[in-house]
């Protein structure tokens, strides 16, 4: 018997869980839930489309419900409102406010008597688990995060808030030397400047004046001003043509040292190149709902993230199975 | 009040484990069992040398004893033998007889009422749950495991067993056209001989016939016929100045795809370059002896592997620390 997993939001992280789970033996999309006309969606496998207003009567006919907004707005009070009728799955992704919504969250889950597991998808998520798993290891060391190359979202939306941009994407590029320095156990010491490059492809209005808005884009405080920015003006026929892709991805580093006199380093590379960074999420988030739905079988509530999943929970496979083929 | 470890067995791989605890807030290194002259053996940070034989009178004042013997022939035996008195941690790392290692070490510890976890380190281990977890979330694809460069103790053996050879070591060595395929997401289908190469230093005797050795080498069944390999003959100086390292490593990848028709590649990698192996694997399984205390606190017997352990168990800080800082 299948569990039956809903959607809650149906942009491009929803349509990867959709996605995600025509590959899954065990697990089948019952429904999309969404504040846009129902009509107007058909999700894919012939699930059903259904105003956000019904998700409360269909608590007895969801295992989980996967939570496809975003961070900003949806997130803080839909994963907290859910939990009170569903164990929920969702990809909150602001670091900063990790902590309060985790709080938030389990309170909701815990008065409920259902499961909730945060923060999952690539990072946090998959780097998460390896900062976790590396710094374990290796408590002497030093941590590197680099994203790209790949679009940022919040980057690209500042800049089409500037006056006399029509259209804009920012890609976030490692520095490969810097990359390279770690990847050899140097443990470099690097600022912001040092780590990333952002790369601006930018449409124009008709009468705007582009040395001005370059000039906008590079000096803006925490957006730019940290980094050497590169500023390109296009067509909307070449924007359309050439930056409409959502690849991304990164790399996780810890370099470490062991020995009686600290003389050895370890370097520990996870490194993710995605094509689409949306149905890779989605994917993160589809094997966390199959770990949500036997957690929540063996009595687990409240709110938990992938520090607190063994990892076979993950995996459709028995742990026979994956001890015989993939340990 | 810190947790006291034990270890059966000091050679390369104790002193690994013995290093690593010199490095833990929450445990520390109690005694040294071993089936050589305790006296010849000084533990690092003062803990006892003691003989094999009086570990079982120490059941009470071990909370995880680790065992760094071989998997050839100690392991199968000793693992089974000492969980019926502690809890334990091996690196038990013979791939096709984990099974029979887990179910034997698994009934061992269930009568026993212990808590055992196997074949920790980095291959089985950490290359195994990163085989895992990109399973899970990519469930069509291809996985790859790249070893190298790095010594085989094995392959290095096979050669010291031929006559006429004094000192040998073999390198391991990935084939770099073929990581750089897999890294590019163009999931080549890889023989053996495309994978990887392997590499050779002999020191013969002074009489030996250095073409015939060479040629035994080379069409050595299983472990050299199926690859390229290189030969070289060097003096016993050389051997010592540049070959007593105990370098290794190795790169994991699975390369899946999600869309509507697979038309997104991901590439997952997590890469190791470990100056000094026994100590990396040493660290693994101190982090797992810590997991082990907290399983076995809550009440968790029988045989686990880093399947079954959530992530957070492995690490000295709570669950608060880790979401504010690494997740």
């Amino acid at each position: 018997m299948k569990k039956n997993i809903g959607i809650i939001g149906y942009g491009n992280l929803g349509r990867g869980v959709a996605l995600a789970l025509q590959k899954t033996p065990d697990m089948a999309l019952a429904a999309v839930f969404t504040r846009r006309d129902p009509a107007s969606i058909t999700p894919l496998g012939g699930a059903l489309s259904l105003p956000l207003t019904e998700a409360p009567s269909w608590r007895d006919k969801i295992d989980v419900m996967i939570l496809c907004g975003g961070s900003a707005t949806d997130l803080p009070t839909q994963t907290v409102e859910y939990a009170a009728w569903f164990n929920v799955v969702d990809s909150f992704d602001t670091h900063a406010r990790i902590p309060e919504h985790f709080t938030a969250v389990d309170t909701a889950a815990q008065a409920s008597g259902h499961l909730a597991l945060i923060s999952a998808g690539w990072d946090p998520g998959m780097f998460s688990l390896n900062r976790l798993y590396a710094n374990a290891i290796l408590p002497e060391g030093s941590d590197y995060t680099f994203w790209g190359r790949g679009v940022s979202q919040g980057h690209s939306d500042a800049i089409r808030r500037i006056p006399g941009v029509r259209n804009a994407k920012q890609y976030t590029v490692p520095v490969e030397s810097a990359l390279e320095a770690v990847r050899a156990g140097k443990r470099p010491e690097l600022n912001t400047r040092q780590k990333h490059t952002r790369e601006c492809f930018v449409v124009l209005e008709p009468d705007a004046d582009a040395a001005a808005v370059e000039q906008t884009i590079k000096t803006m405080p925490n957006y730019f001003a940290d980094y050497d920015t590169t500023v390109h003006f296009i067509s909307e026929e070449e924007f359309h043509a050439n930056h409409g892709g959502m690849a991304h991805g990164g790399t996780v580093f810890r370099s470490g040292l062991t020995g009686s006199n600290a003389e050895h380093t370890h370097v520990i590379e996870y490194r993710l190149t995605l094509d689409s960074n949306p149905e890779f999420t989605g994917s993160v988030l589809t094997a966390c709902a199959r770990a949500v739905c036997r957690m929540a079988a063996a009595g687990r509530q409240g709110c938990l993230t992938l520090f607190d999943v063994p990892p076979a929970y993950l995996s459709p496979l028995s742990g026979e199975e994956l001890r015989r083929t993939l340990l």
